[in-house]
């Protein structure tokens, strides 16, 4: 029996912080006032949590952006007039985050900020706070932070599209990640079969790429060894040359059933076809020789589902490989100054 | 000698494509009626430079959006209606960027096709196209086509804004470009000292971000080898564990100056105390051991000036590790089916 590392329950404990954040979402209600536009921002792990808010705004045709806070406080803090920012940091103090927020306030932005630490500063500079109960974590590498954060955004934006309703379905996400933590074995054996690979390729389409962007971070922090992200489609445009290096990585496709499943279809019969040998995660039967990710709710907010069965492969992956998962070399668990 | 392949001429011949691209510019006035959005889309290289045209608009406060085709398509098709799509293809053939087009104007968008090649697909379903003379090019990495495209987008941005003395940097831009090319033995030597790098990582904010990406296409493409990218700052939240991975990355930062000049340098002092050796290139004069990239305009607009040395650097990287750079293995020049 191999010693157990914190990341590990850190995932489980997942249902627990997507509890806090749906008690919180439940009693929220979006500013009245209206906004020129939405955006997002974060760093690491929580911009790719605001590209999952954002993600459910654009698909209604609201306007609304997500950026690395690095980048919309260097080049396009002009977008924050009139506008509506939510921003989001595990530890409540990223340093970017914090001074982007202040720059957008000097705009004349709103603020909400979205952390897993009460009375951290980032509850000082925004208009208001949503600390989530249960979401700080002491593993380096973000997990339940990351699905309760996620959350989070979610439902902020289906309750500035109005979509009360919406509340079922992040209910729904909750239960999924009950069924795929039961599956917990079964990702551990993936992670067994992937053991020699020395590099990964990670693709996936809407909220599949938001999927993978997480997941390769996760491959990345916990093993140290390249992990290249593509929209899917974006994969035969140039990537696909990666396939003939020294160095075959092992592709990884994030596929939940939804609009994209026909092109992602033809895009893993393409690569089968190159002797790619893609490691398929899904929900839809049109795949064959598959992982399967237990959800049955829409692409729009698949991310969380998806997400998890990921953090388990990569946490044993680590484990395999004689590496510390919970505290990766040369990483820090907040970068308070840039 | 080593034999002599068509990318390198295709790069020596950015100056006539910007020539070109520039000609039609000057006579090119933006559709009268107004939209409510533009939306850039492409595929690989041309989904850069519609990045490129995008990071202009963003940074004056206009609702822009860049997105791979394939992703607009399947997911954002909503955002179409009343907008200006802006749809780019160096063969006028991509199929995600037609079937883009097909479906951007089923909404009601109006779409300005850009393609390298008369009379081709594009310009069946596009209400305008700009077809560059002198920028198809027999190399399947794109080149000389990446910068004329990025020209254009960069002038139609300027022009939607109304800043008609913008094309004055444009004509800048292509005389910087002519200085980067007299300094193509420099560069050259920089892909000297990195022949037996067999990773790389790319790192860039703002126009610098568009670079990265773009560069490690190329590298890539005509190396098969690992090219991870990131916004810059975005890699110290996670993705630095790759510096303690068996095969230690060399990271590449793109460097124009600008907004990003501070934080960029405290990032490379960092990545320095890691013995990480970062390779800069840069027109900044805070920089030490950097490689020079002769541009004087600005961060803005940095994106052609910096793009062709990196071009050439892998350039010659394939040509001294024995590959064709011109037909890189399990690529074809023009992805008609998805």
């Amino acid at each position: 029996m191999p010693m157990e590392f914190n990341m590990i329950r850190s995932i489980r404990e997942t249902p627990q912080a997507l509890d806090s954040a749906l008690k919180i979402l439940k009693e929220w209600d979006p500013p009245e006032k209206g906004f020129r536009r939405v955006i997002f921002i974060g760093c690491g792990s929580s911009y790719f949590s605001s590209l999952a808010g954002n993600h459910v705004l654009l698909k209604s045709s609201i306007e609304s952006h997500a950026f690395p806070a690095s980048e919309f406080m260097l080049h396009y803090r002009e977008l924050a007039k009139g506008a509506l920012v939510v921003a989001s940091s595990r530890s409540g103090k990223t340093g970017e985050v914090i001074e982007a927020v202040k720059v957008a306030r000097e705009k004349g932005a709103t603020i909400i900020g979205v952390t897993c630490n009460e009375n951290s500063k980032i509850e000082e500079v925004s208009d208001e706070t949503i600390a989530i109960p249960n979401g700080e974590e002491p593993n380096i590498p973000a997990t339940k932070s990351f699905s309760a954060i996620t959350l989070v955004l979610q439902g902020i934006a289906l309750k500035l599209l109005g979509r009360e309703e919406g509340l079922n379905e992040l209910m729904a996400i909750q239960q999924a990640v009950e069924r795929v933590l039961a599956r917990e074995n079964e990702y551990r054996s993936i992670a067994e079969s992937l053991v020699s690979r020395k590099a990964f390729v990670h693709l996936g389409s809407g909220s599949g790429y938001v999927v993978a962007l997480e997941g390769a971070l996760k491959f990345r922090e916990t093993l140290g060894l390249p992990n290249e992200v593509f929209p899917a489609l974006e994969f035969r445009h140039g990537p696909v040359a990666l396939l003939r290096g020294p160095e075959k990585p092992q592709p990884i496709v994030i596929a939940p059933e939804g609009s994209s499943t026909g092109a992602l279809k033809r895009l893993i019969d393409d690569l089968a076809s190159r002797n790619a040998e893609p490691l398929v995660f899904t929900n839809s039967d049109v795949f064959e020789n598959c992982v399967r990710v237990p959800w049955n709710g829409s692409e729009e907010l698949a991310v969380i589902p998806f997400i998890v069965p990921i953090q388990i492969v990569s946490y044993y992956l680590a484990v395999l490989n004689n590496l510390n998962p919970d505290f990766p070399e040369g990483l820090v668990k907040v970068v308070e100054r840039f």
